[in-house]
C-alpha cells in the first residue's frame, strides 16, 4: 500500500488541453496541494498543462514512476495497464467509471482488466473511484476540484464512494479537522478496505480510521483489525435494507447488510457505528484526544442555559454528572461575584469574571481520577476581556493534554472566536454542548471495547456424533426426531421424546414418558408444524391423546404429499417457565452470527432479541443475553428468582461452536427453549436445523482449534 | 403585546459613556440593525453616545415613549419602573439580572417591582432577560453585543435563556435562516410564555415559532395554543431530569418537568419537540415550505453514494420510498448517458447532463399526489456546467412553490453554491441528506397533529355518587371497598367481592361468589398489600381459605398499628386475561394525565406505557392504547383474537373525566387490569385512589360542562 500514499514520481494517464478534460484535474490539484515528487502527465494529443509536457504515451516517461494514475474512458483503460505491467509500473489508480458498477458489458471489462494486473503482479486501487490522497506529502489524486485542503491531521478516511469521500473532506476543511490519509475504493477490484485500514492502522501519521462502505465482503477481518486497532475506527454503512439496495447496487456493486449484525459487529470489534455524516463531523472532532474511559462528566459553562443542554445531553447519552469535589465547590462559591451561584455539576460559570478560577477549577479536575471528562462550553465573551479569554482557554487545552483527561469545547462566542480555536490552536470546536457530550459518548464507544472479540471456535461436543447426525440429511431441514438427537450432543437438555408409528405406540410412548404429553407429526415436507396444525398441546390422558392422534393421521392424509411417510414425535409436555428463542445463521459479510430473544406472544410486537458474531465466549454469550428484555427478566425482577443464565449462555455457545466446526448448517432455530424460573435448568422443545452442501470459505474451516 | 415589538419610540435606561457600560450596547444593536423609531439613551451621568445625547433622567424625555428598556443594577430597577409609571409609559423591559434566580433578597426586589406594575399598570418583558427583536423594523434591544443580524424572514423566537437565544441567533444568521421576532423571557415575571405565543400566532409576520424554556406553568394552556395554531411550533425543554433541574433552578428559577409528559403534550398538541440546538437548525430551514402530510419521499440525487444516505436517513425516520411513476422511469432510463442507470426511488441522476431531465421529472413528481416531499441532493457541480445547474434548481424551487410540494435540498458541492442558494435565492439548504430527511419528518410531525386534542370534561358517570364515596376519605388512600366501589361508577367492570370480618362471613361469602377466590387484608395504614403479604391467591376450597384467613389475621395482628380496624376482602379468582397497568396524576405544569401500559412480569424491564394529558376522547384512549407494546398484542397478534380495547379506552377516557371533575382526586392506579383475548370484556383487580383536600386551580373546577 505505501506506494499508493507515498509515491516519489507518478503518471497521469488521460491528460489533454480540452478545458472539459478531466485528467487535467488531477494534475491541478496535485499542483495545488504541493506535491513535491515528479509528475508526468500522457495524453495521445500531447500539449502542456500547468507547466509540464504531455507526454504522447507512458513509454515516452523519462524515468520508471511509482504509480499510474488512470482516467481514460473505460474502454482504453485495458491497454494502459497492460503498458503499466510493460514498463514495470505496479501501482495503479484507476479513476475512470464503466465497469462491474453498469451491468454485464463493464463487468467483462473489468474481468480483462483483473486478468492483467494477476499476470503483470500489479496492484490497483478503483475502478470507478477518486485514488488517494496523503496532506503528508500533498498527494491529491482525485480528478474532481479540491477548492481548498484541509489540514494535515489524524483522521484517515476511507470512502467507497467518491462524491461522499470529498464532500466529507470538504466538510473537514470548513470545520478545521485535520485529515492524513484518503482512499476511494470504487469497486474495489483489487485494494479494498481491509487492506487499507490494516495499512492505516500501522501508519504512523494515522491516529484514527474512517470507513464509508457500502458493501462489506469480509466482516469477520474487518471486526478482528478494529478490534486489535490501538486507534479508533469510526464506520458509516447506510447500505442496509430494501430502501438502498438497489441504488447502492447500480453505484457501487454491494449487497445489503443486515442492521443488527453490523451493530452485533461493531459492538464486539470496539468499532463506532455512525449513522449520518453528521454523526462523522461530531465525532471526528475528538479525534488525537484522549479516549473517554468512563460515565462521569463535568460540564462548565459560562451560560446557565448551555449548562442545562449540556446535562440534558449527558442524559440523553448515559452520562452522569457527579457532584463536585468539596474543595472546588467552596472556591467557585467564594469567587463568585454574587456568592450565590450554587457549585453544582453542570457548573454554571457565568458570574465569576477572574478566569485564574477557571484554571484552578480544570487543574483540579484533570487530577480527580473520579472524572472522566470534562466538557467546557466557551462564552459568551465580552469584548475587553476577550484576550483574557483566549488565554485561559489555552491553559484550560494544556492541562488537560498533559493529564491526559479529555476536554471537549463547544463555543457560544463570534466566529472569530471559533477560528481562534480551529485556526491559531489548531483544535475543532463544537457548535453545541449537545454535540460535545455526543463526541464523548462516541469515544466510550471505542474505549469501552471488549478486550477478547471472539471465543474458541474449537467445539466442547463430540464432533464424530453430530457429524454422523448431520450425514443424514445432505440438503434441507433435519427431521424433528435428528434435530432432538442432535441437542443432547451441544449439550442442549430437551423433554422426554419417543416416536410412534402408530396410535399404539404413541400410546405406549405416553405411558412411558407420563401424561401430560403433546404429539407432534414429522414428516419432510412439514417445515412450519404449528402453523399447519401438526401440533396437538396438553393431551392429559389416552382419551385426549386418541383424539389427536386422529386429527394428525387425518392431516397427514389431506396435507402431506401422497406417499410420504410420517411419524409422530411424543413428548413431554412442559408447563412451566418463560419462552425463549435462540438460533444461529450465516451473514453473507459477518458469517455466523447467534441470536437471543424472547418468545412467545412478545415476539411479535417487541424486537428484543441480541445478536454475536459467531464463535462467542460464554461471558459474551452471557452479556448478549443480558442485553434484551427477556434477559433482564431472567436475571429476576420484582423479587422473581433468576433463571439458569449459565445454562442459556452454553447453548449459546455450542451453537455458535457448532456454526463453526460445520459450514454446511445454515441456520438453527430453538424455538422456543423454556427457561425456569429459580435455577431449574432449561428446556428446547423444539429444534429446526437446515443444512446446504458445504461451500469452503473463510472462518469455517472444521476441527480448526484456535483460541483468538 | 403589539408595543413590545414595534415601538416608535424607546428609552434606553443605564446609559453611560463607559467603556464598559452594558446598556450602550442596546443603544449600538439598535442604530446597527437600523431602527428608524426615536431612541433615548437615558443614564444619570449624562454625555452621549451613537450621536445621541444622554439624557440624565426619564423625566426629561421630550416626548412620550412607547416602551423603555432598563439595564441598570438591580437596585435602582423599583424606582426606574416607578417613574416609568409616573410618566404614563406602560411598557417596560428590564435586562438587569439580580433578582429571584439569585434566591431570597433578589425575590424580594421583584416582588417591589411586581407591586409597582401593578399599581401603575404597566406589562413588563423580564428580568435578566434580553428583550425582544422586530427585524422588520430593525428592533433590537438585546445588550449583547449582535455581529450580525440574521435575515427578516419567517422564524419568531421565544427563549428563556438570553445566552441561548443569542447562540441560536448566530446560527441563524450563519445559516441564512430568516428570523422575524424575537423574545427573551429571563424571570417571566409578566410575560411569559404563553401570552407571548398567542401573540406571535396571530402576528402576519411569523411563520412558525420556535420555544426554549426552562420551565413550565400552564402547560394545557400551551398546549391548545399549539393545538389551535395554523403555524408550526417547535419547543425544546431539556429541564426534564435530575442532571438539569438543579442548574436551572439557579439560572432561571424553573421547576423540571417529566420527559413523558412533556412528550405525551407535544403529541397530543402537535407541537414539535427539539432535544437539541442542532435539531432547532435543521427543523428551522423547512420554515415557510408546506407542510409535509405523508410518507412518501422521492429522493433525486446526482451522487449515488449521497442517494444511499438519503435512503438509509428515510429508513431511520418512517418515509417510505414509493416506485417512480412508469412513464417517469422510463424517461430517466432513455435520458441516461449510458442508458444503463436504474430508475428507482432514491433516484441516481449521476449519469444525467441534460438539465431539463431534472426539470420534467420534477414537474412530474409535483403532478403525482402519491409523492409527499421531494429530497434534491444537489451537486456536485462541474466548473461549465455551473450557470445550466443553477438555472436548474431554481426551476426546481419554483415548480415546488407552485405545486405546494415540499422540497428540501441538500448539498453537496462548494460554498459558493451553497451561498447562491441562501443569499441569491433566500432558501437555506441542509449539509446533507440525513439532514433534509430529519426535516421532512418534524414538518410530517405537526402536519399529522390530531385534529382535536382534548375530549370531553364533563364525565358521562353520576357525579353525585361519585362525590359521596370520595366524601369518606377527605385525604389520604381511599379504602379498598370505596376504590372497588368507586369503580362501577365510573364504568370500569370488578370481579365478585364482599367484606367480611371473620372467618365465618369468609366462608360465607366465598360459598356466594364461588371457589377459587382471592383474600385481601384491608386496613387504613396498609398501603402496599401484596408486598406486606397481605394478599392470599387462588383458594380453592374452604380449606384453603381457612388457612388463608389465618395467616391475614396473623399478619393483622402483628402489622398493623394496635388497635386499628381492619376486615377482609373477598374476591373471585381471575384466572386469564393479559395484565395492564391503568393510571391517572396531576403534573405541575399540565394538569391531570392519564397511562396505559403493560402490566406483570415486563413491567419492570419494558418501559411500555403511554400518557396523555387528560381529558381524552375514546379515539385518543385508543390512539394512547395501541402505542405501547402490549397494545400491539391485545389487537390481536399471531393469530389471536383481540382483546376489548373499546373497554379499555372507555376506562381512559373515564378516568381522565374523574381526574377533571374531582381536583382532590391525587392519583388513581388500576392494577392489573385484566384484559381477556377474544373480546370478553376487562375486570379491574385492585384499585388505588388518593385524595388530598383541594386547592382550586385552573382547569380543575368541577362540574364544567365543556367540550374542546
Amino acid at each position: 500500500m505505501e506506494k499508493f500514499f507515498y509515491p516519489q514520481s507518478l503518471a497521469v494517464v488521460g491528460v489533454s488541453e480540452n478545458p472539459y478534460n478531466l485528467a487535467r484535474g488531477i494534475v491541478d490539484n496535485l499542483v495545488r496541494a504541493g506535491y513535491q515528487g515528479d509528475i508526468f502527465p500522457v495524453g495521445p494529443r500531447g500539449g502542456s498543462t500547468h507547466g509540464f509536457s504531455i507526454l504522447p504515451h507512458l513509454r515516452e516517461l523519462p524515468q520508471p514512476v511509482d504509480l499510474a494514475v488512470v482516467l481514460t474512458p473505460a474502454r482504453f483503460v485495458p491497454q494502459v495497464v497492460a503498458d503499466c505491467g510493460e514498463l514495470g509500473i505496479t501501482r495503479v489508480v484507476v479513476e475512470s467509471g464503466g465497469f462491474s458498477e453498469l451491468g454485464e458489458q463493464g463487468r467483462a471489462l473489468e474481468d480483462e482488466v483483473r486478468a492483467l494486473i494477476q499476470e503483470y503482479g500489479i496492484r490497483l486501487v478503483g475502478p470507478n473511484g477518486l485514488g488517494t490522497m496523503n496532506l503528508e506529502i500533498g498527494l491529491a489524486l482525485p480528478f474532481s476540484q479540491i477548492p481548498a485542503f484541509p489540514r494535515p491531521g489524524g483522521l484517515s478516511v476511507v470512502s467507497q464512494s467518491g462524491g461522499v469521500g470529498m464532500h466529507l473532506i470538504a466538510w473537514m476543511t470548513r470545520e478545521g479537522l485535520g485529515l492524513n490519509k484518503f482512499l476511494s475504493l470504487g469497486n474495489k477490484m483489487d485494494v479494498a478496505e481491509n487492506e487499507t485500514l490494516a495499512y492505516l492502522l500501522q501508519d504512523p501519521g494515522t491516529q484514527a480510521v474512517y470507513l464509508y462502505l457500502e458493501g462489506l465482503e469480509e466482516g469477520r477481518e474487518l471486526m478482528a483489525l478494529a478490534q486489535q486497532s490501538q486507534k479508533p475506527v469510526f464506520i458509516q454503512l447506510p447500505n442496509v435494507g430494501p430502501e438502498t439496495s438497489a441504488i447502492a447496487w447500480s453505484h457501487t456493486a454491494s449487497l445489503a447488510s443486515d442492521e443488527r449484525v453490523i451493530d452485533a459487529a461493531c459492538k464486539q470489534a470496539g468499532m463506532v457505528r455512525l449513522k449520518s455524516q453528521a454523526e462523522f463531523l461530531v465525532a471526528a472532532k475528538m479525534v488525537g484526544r484522549p479516549p473517554v474511559r468512563g460515565n462521569r462528566v463535568v460540564i462548565l459553562s459560562r451560560s446557565g442555559g448551555e449548562a442545562v443542554i449540556g446535562a440534558y445531553a449527558c442524559r440523553q447519552w448515559g452520562f452522569k454528572l457527579p457532584p463536585l469535589p468539596q474543595g472546588l465547590a467552596a472556591l467557585i462559591h467564594e469567587r463568585s461575584r454574587s456568592g450565590i451561584i450554587k457549585p453544582t455539576n453542570p457548573v454554571d460559570l457565568g458570574d465569576i469574571f477572574d478566569f485564574t478560577v477557571y484554571c484552578e477549577v480544570m487543574e483540579a479536575l484533570c487530577r480527580d481520577p473520579e472524572v472522566d471528562a470534562v466538557v467546557l462550553n466557551y462564552g459568551p465573551v465580552y469584548e475587553p476581556e476577550r484576550e483574557e479569554a483566549r488565554k485561559m482557554a489555552k491553559v484550560l487545552i494544556d492541562l488537560a493534554e498533559e493529564a491526559h483527561k479529555p476536554l471537549a469545547i463547544s463555543i457560544c462566542a463570534s466566529l472569530e472566536e471559533e477560528s481562534y480555536f480551529r485556526d491559531e490552536l489548531g483544535l475543532p470546536v463544537f457548535r453545541f454542548p449537545g454535540e460535545a457530550v455526543r463526541a464523548l459518548a462516541y469515544s466510550r464507544t471505542w474505549a469501552a471495547r471488549p478486550e477478547v472479540m471472539l471465543g474458541r471456535k474449537s467445539p466442547r461436543f463430540h464432533l464424530e456424533r453430530v457429524a454422523a447426525l448431520l450425514a443424514h440429511t445432505p440438503t434441507g431441514f433435519l427431521s424433528l426426531p435428528d434435530a432432538l438427537s442432535l441437542l443432547p450432543l451441544l449439550g442442549v437438555p430437551v423433554p422426554g421424546w419417543q416416536t410412534a408409528a402408530s396410535l399404539e405406540e404413541c400410546l405406549a410412548a405416553a405411558r412411558d414418558l407420563g401424561y401430560p404429553v403433546c404429539l407432534k407429526l414429522c414428516a419432510a415436507s412439514l417445515i412450519h408444524k404449528t402453523e399447519a396444525g401438526g401440533v396437538q398441546l396438553n393431551l392429559l390422558n389416552p382419551k385426549d391423546l386418541t383424539a389427536a392422534y386422529a386429527h394428525l393421521e387425518a392431516l397427514a392424509q389431506n396435507v402431506l404429499p401422497l406417499g410420504e411417510p410420517w411419524e409422530v414425535l411424543v413428548m413431554s409436555q412442559v408447563q412451566e417457565g418463560e419462552e425463549v428463542i435462540l438460533g444461529a445463521r450465516r451473514d453473507h459479510a459477518f458469517g455466523p452470527v447467534v441470536a437471543f430473544g424472547a418468545g412467545g406472544i412478545w415476539t411479535e410486537v417487541v424486537e428484543d432479541v441480541a445478536l454475536r458474531v459467531a464463535p462467542i465466549s460464554a461471558e459474551e454469550a452471557r452479556r448478549q443475553i443480558l442485553e434484551t428484555k427477556i434477559g433482564q427478566i431472567l436475571r429476576g425482577v420484582r423479587g422473581k428468582p433468576p433463571a439458569d443464565l449459565d445454562a442459556l449462555s452454553r447453548v449459546l455457545t455450542a451453537l455458535s461452536q457448532l456454526m463453526m466446526a460445520f459450514p454446511q448448517v445454515q441456520e438453527v432455530d430453538l424455538n422456543p427453549v423454556r427457561a425456569f424460573l429459580g435455577s431449574r435448568g432449561i428446556l428446547a422443545l423444539d429444534a429446526r436445523v437446515k443444512v446446504a452442501p458445504v461451500k469452503m470459505g473463510r472462518g469455517s474451516s472444521p476441527h480448526e482449534d484456535q483460541t483468538e
